[in-house]
This record gives C-alpha cells, sequence and structure tokens, in this order.
C-alpha cells in the first residue's frame, strides 16, 4: 500500500534547490514546482528514513497512534509521525524514555518522528500558565502537578527522546487577542528560537541527527505574519512551521494567512503546516506552499464513526450502512475496505467494538496517504491545479467555511 | 506460533474410539488417554477444519474477539473462536447475518465457530425473563425490547449464522436454588434439547455442516449431575457440554462436579466445560477428562490491566513495572513480548491507550494457547500428571479457592 508511484519518476532530477543540516544527515530537496500555484513537491532525508513531501503525519500523541500497531501505522504509508512533548514529559516522562533507549525503541517505530514543542498543549490543555521571559509554567492536565518549560529545556527533552525533527517552544496565544499581545508573543517567540539554537548548539551529542524547525505565528494580522515569516527565514532552522492556524477562524482567512506567509519562508526548507489535516485543506495547504502537515482528525474521527470517502466524510453508524455488504469505498485498499464490509464496521462501532475504532482509524489514515500521494503525483504531472479543483468540487466538507476557491496566484519562482 | 508440535505425533495412530455427525463431515477421534487422570488428547474434525484437543476457545460474544483482528487472533493459535446467539441475535440481527453470507463471512473468521444458546445471557444479562415450557421470553439489556427463544428458534439462529457447533437451549438458575427447582430445570433442558434435535433434524439445509451439542446441568448436586449426564449421553448431539459451574462455587465444589459427570459422558464425543478459562482451571478441567473450554477471562483481563505469566497474574500497570526495559514475559512469542517491554506496555495502559489492551488481549489468548499446547504434549509423552502438578504449584492464582488437588483417581478406560 505504501509505494509512492512518484519517487522514480523525479529521483534522477537535479533538485531545483537545497538545504542541509547536521553534516548532511538532514537534507531536504525541492524536486518540481507547480506552475499555476505554490504547490511543491519536495523530498526530506533524516538520519531515519526519506519522506516524500508534501506529506500527512499521523499524530501518536502517547508515544502511539491511537489504536494502532506501528507496523499498521507504516502500512497506511505513513513516512513519518508525530509525538508530543507535552504529553511524553508528563507520562512517562524523557528520564524514561531516555532510559529506555529513546522514542524509537520505546514504541517500536523506526521512521522518522516529529515531535511537537508543547507549545501548544501548554495553551490548549495544562492549566494556570504563566508565561514570563524565561519560558511557561503550567499545571499538568494529568495530576495538577507543577511544571515549566523553557525554551531550553524543550530542546532537552526532544533530544532525550531522540527525535528526529524537534519543534521550538513558542508563545501560542488564544484568540482573540489584542494586537499588541500578539505582536509581543511573536517577538518572544523569535527570542525563544535564538535560545532553543543556542541550547542546541551547545548540548546536542555528536552523533545525534535531530534538527530544530522554527514556528512563525502572528495570528490573523497578515503584517505581522510577513514580518515573522521574515524573521524565521533569516533563523539558522532546518525548517519552517506555520503555527496558530486552524483555530476556529473561517478558511478563507486560514487560506489568505498562508498566502501572506509562505512566499516569505525560503524555499529551499521544508514548511509545516501545524494542525491542520482534513482532505480538502492539505489541497489548500500544498497549493499555498505547504510541505508537512499533522492532524489528529483521521484518529479522533475515527473513534466518533466517522469515515473520509472521496465525496466527503461519512458517519457509518447511521442507518444508512446497516445493510450495506460491501466496503465503505470500494476504490481504497485500507484493510477495512480490503476485508470487511461497511455493515460489520456498522455493527462493530454500534457495539463499541476497539476492532471498530482500529478499522476506521485505518481507513481514514490511508484515505490521507492517498490524497497525499495524488498531490504528489499531480505537482510531477502539471496537473494539480485541476487534480486540486476535482476534489474539492466533489469532497462534501461538514463546515460551512471550507469552501474557499484555489488560490489566484501564479508560483512566483522556479523552473518546473 | 499456531504450529502445534503434537499435531505430528498423534496423526497416524488408529484412534481409540471415534464418533461422527453430518455424514462424517463432523468427527471426534480420541487419540491418547493419560495413564493416571482423566486426561484425554483427542482432535475434531469440522467442516471448517481441525481442532486438536483439549483446546480453548476465545471467545467473541458480539462477532470480534475484543480488540483484536482476526488475523492476530488466528496468529495466537487459536484453532475456534465462540459467538453468542443471544448478542447477535439483538445486534445485528440474525437476518443481517445470514444476508452477510454468515457470521464466518462478516467477520472474516474461516474456521470454526461454536456459538453459544444464550441460555445462560437470557438469566444473566436480560431482564424480566420468564421461563414456560414453550421457551424464555426476556427483555433486551440494550434496549428494553420483548423477545422470546425457544429450543427451536434457537436452531433457527444459529443455522443463519451458519454456526459449526450450535448449543441447545438449555434452563440456566440462578443459584443458590431449591433443590427441586434445579430437578425441574434440568429435566427441561432434556426436553428442550429434544426439540432441538428435532428441529435441527427438519430444518437443516442438506449443504450444512452444523453440529449440536447437549449441556448438563445440575446444579451442585451429585445425584441430578449423575442422572442429567446419563440422559445427555443417550442423545443424538455431537458433543457433550458441562454448564453451570464456574459460577462463583468453590473450586473443589466444581472439581466435585466434574468428577460425578464426566466418567459418565460418552467417551467418543468431545466434552465440553462452558465458561472456565483460568490457566489454573485448565489444566483441572483436563486432568477431569475435559476438551475444550472457552472464557471471556483473557480479553477481559487484559482490559483491567492484566496479564498471564507462568508464575501467576501480574497488574502491568503496577508501580513495580514502570521501569522494566524487558518482556513482561521472555519465554513467550507472542507481539506483546517479542516487540514490546513491559514499561511500554504499563505506559499504554496507564495512559488509556488502546494499544496497550490489543496486546495484553494477544498475551492472555497466546498464554491460554500455550497451556493447551503443554497440556496435548505431555498427555501424548505420560508426562501430565507432572507438568499439571508443577503448573499449579508454582502459578499463583488470585482466589483462595483456587487450590484443589489434581484429581485422585486413575483413568477408568483405554490403552495408551
Amino acid at each position: 500500500m505504501a509505494i509512492d508511484k512518484t519517487a522514480a519518476s523525479t529521483a534522477d532530477r537535479a533538485p531545483i534547490a537545497s538545504s542541509q543540516h547536521r553534516n548532511g544527515s538532514f537534507r531536504f530537496d525541492l524536486l518540481s514546482e507547480d506552475a499555476t500555484t505554490w504547490a511543491r513537491r519536495g523530498r526530506i532525508t533524516t538520519g531515519r528514513g526519506v519522506i516524500e513531501t508534501p506529506v500527512f503525519m499521523p499524530v501518536g500523541t502517547q508515544a502511539t497512534v491511537k489504536t494502532l500497531h506501528p507496523d499498521e501505522v507504516r502500512a497506511t504509508g505513513a513516512q513519518i509521525i508525530l509525538a508530543n512533548t507535552y504529553h511524553l514529559m508528563l507520562r512517562p516522562g524523557a528520564d524514561l524514555i531516555r532510559e529506555a533507549g529513546g522514542l524509537h525503541r520505546f514504541m517500536r517505530w523506526d521512521g522518522p518522528i516529529l515531535t511537537d514543542s508543547g507549545g501548544f498543549q501548554v495553551f490548549s490543555l495544562a492549566n494556570q500558565n504563566t508565561v514570563t521571559e524565561r519560558g511557561v509554567t503550567f499545571a499538568s492536565h494529568i495530576d495538577g502537578s507543577r511544571w515549566t518549560m523553557t525554551p531550553e529545556s524543550v530542546v532537552d527533552l526532544q533530544l532525550a527522546y531522540g527525535s528526529d525533527i524537534m519543534m521550538q517552544l513558542d508563545h501560542v496565544l488564544g484568540l482573540p487577542a489584542e494586537r499588541e499581545a500578539i505582536r509581543d508573543a511573536t517577538e518572544r517567540s523569535s527570542r525563544w528560537l535564538e535560545r532553543a539554537i543556542v541550547a542546541l548548539r551547545e548540548t546536542q551529542p555528536e552523533d545525534s541527527t535531530s534538527v530544530l524547525f522554527g514556528i512563525q505565528q502572528g495570528g490573523m494580522e497578515a503584517d505581522l505574519r510577513r514580518e515573522h515569516a521574515e524573521r524565521l527565514a533569516s533563523m539558522d532552522v532546518a525548517g519552517c512551521a506555520v503555527g496558530g492556524l486552524s483555530v476556529g477562524e473561517p478558511k478563507p482567512v486560514m487560506h489568505e494567512m498562508l498566502e501572506e506567509s509562505t512566499p516569505l519562508l525560503p524555499r529551499d526548507k521544508p514548511r509545516y503546516l501545524m494542525g491542520v489535516g482534513s482532505p480538502e485543506d492539505l489541497w489548500h495547504g500544498v497549493a499555498r506552499g505547504i510541505d508537512m502537515f499533522d492532524c489528529v482528525l483521521p484518529t479522533r474521527l475515527a473513534r466518533n464513526n466517522g469515515m473520509f470517502t472521496i465525496d466527503g466524510r461519512i458517519t457509518v453508524t447511521n442507518a444508512e450502512w446497516r445493510n450495506v455488504h460491501r466496503p465503505v469505498d470500494e476504490t481504497c485498499d485500507c484493510r477495512a475496505c480490503t476485508e470487511f464490509t461497511a455493515a460489520y464496521l456498522h455493527h462493530l462501532l454500534r457495539a463499541k467494538e476497539v476492532l471498530g475504532l482500529r478499522l476506521a482509524s485505518e481507513h481514514n489514515l490511508r484515505f490521507l496517504a492517498r490524497v497525499m500521494e495524488d498531490i504528489r503525483a499531480s505537482i510531477v504531472d502539471g496537473t494539480f491545479r485541476e487534480r486540486a479543483q476535482a476534489f474539492v468540487d466533489r469532497y462534501r466538507p461538514t463546515s460551512a467555511h471550507v469552501t474557499s476557491p484555489l488560490p489566484a496566484h501564479r508560483n512566483g519562482g522556479g523552473e518546473r
């Protein structure tokens, strides 16, 4: 299932642009750019394997992609997974993971792992959080214990995990917020990135191949987004993330923020849109220059009986699926669709049986992996805009805000 | 993992005793008997494959062995699984399963399936149950809807499922009960069995290879157990089950009831002890002439963080396992033990992650399958008593009632 048909066709072409870190053990190669959008086809090489981009990264918050065995995650076509610094610090603790030989060994995932910094979780999950210039203090959502995270401690935690791609600690604000508060948080995030870079330089073991990504913030203020993108572009990081989007704003606003941001980010580094992952958003994000995505949606949706199809989300526990003795999606090559009927999934999920959650999770991850395969292929063969349009026209989103046109802009630079 | 080392060694020996049903498509061969206990090594042949006995049967109440994919169940060494007539009648309904092409196709298990009759569930789960000579009426535990089960309707349901081994509807009593009430229920169960046999004869399709087992009851009354065993022995059934044990009585009482019952059951038919499945009970049951067992314990225990080890049950979420960076059981060949550490299982189960339930379930099923492999091998090589004693001496049960000696009796008949 995990075969990427686009890999071979771009392998022998000289990259349009490249960057490398940690003596070349981490590398990004820009392989192809779309002529009518900002969509780009690239390849990230890490110490633990290659990632064809654009890529969707399944989320394994607590050192497990919910309900799935790592072999199953791999079989959906996943090339890299996420884990969460905040959650793992609280439970089971960084020392335990270090003792276990790192996160890869602990959870038995031998591919690349990206670890979130915890900046977002501190504001969304923890209580009583207080930000000072030094860092952030907060109460654990599990037991109320007090913790502090600093830019330096977050680097240390991620080194303990053995993360392949580390994220800086950023100052995340709840929205709406005053423009001055947003500017303040944005500037603090930049200072914290500088400190993270220094901490990493001073403490990273010789044989570690971990690299650091910075995070652009700026709320929904176009000029702050631009300013912060320019500042981030000047920093010594391996990749650039766009944070603080998909937090409840209308989709056209998110798309506008992306259009303000990505053209200012370095062309030769990967760009990662944090927390975004509905099928239509993947097409829209790639069209605006994004290379990497993550989201809990596919697995969370599965736990709510939801499954992706080419026509939109369906709720398989609805009565209409009771007697459907064929797969949920006959074009899908996941185990749920090749081995079982919709009627059986309907039964399992109605009866609250775990196998139902597993199969729906596998399906949703496989669905997004196939979307990314289509995206990569269409960038290479010049059909990206057409296929993106066909997808968003057909896919029935659940939110009224979803329908935003593809970007009008033509890709500024780069030959094809 | 599922290779049975004892299969080859007994394959070419002429059976000591045999019985067959449905034109030989169902067959039991008694292959070997222990010299110092009632333990027996046999083989059941069904339309869907061979079952080496003694055997433990994992339970898939709602058409799924909880948390596991059918391939995983098979990989633990399972040769046959159970499903439940009562649960499947209520949800998704027998018509739906018939429409889906039967239970095997619906749940994608191509091995044999035994279906419980629902007699026990009507008394343990349903409400407002009323028994008449005709059958039992009750209210669904799911939505309170009214249902009736008769000996005939239960045969019909099981034919709809396509069950390989069908169980008769029996009249199950809550204990303690008056001796006369027990006798009455026992006699009614015999009459219901006669009706089930007639119903099956009249309605079974030509190409169906399903067979029917009768159930012996009799509470904790030795003479009623004997009477009912003798009556059951005279009936035209493919196998004999012992019901109504392991319902809270002290283990020595259960063992006594078995010792009163099994010697009176036909030597050439399989004997099935219903609802029993703790590791020590498997050795004790086999020592008293039982060939088949089922129990929800391995999967239910897993959902309570419990795992079997050769030294007894452990609770892997206990603090002592937090830092154990080796498998829970280093001698075990299941995925939990070959791929992950106890520390990782501890973390997953503490964090309520589904993968933890899955791995613990696989381990517990594999543990019981290995116990049965040991039992089968030891009967053949004449070391059964010795290995049973070694097992029960070492295994630390959770119940004070568990420690009962192995039977003093020598096996009555049969050469070795």
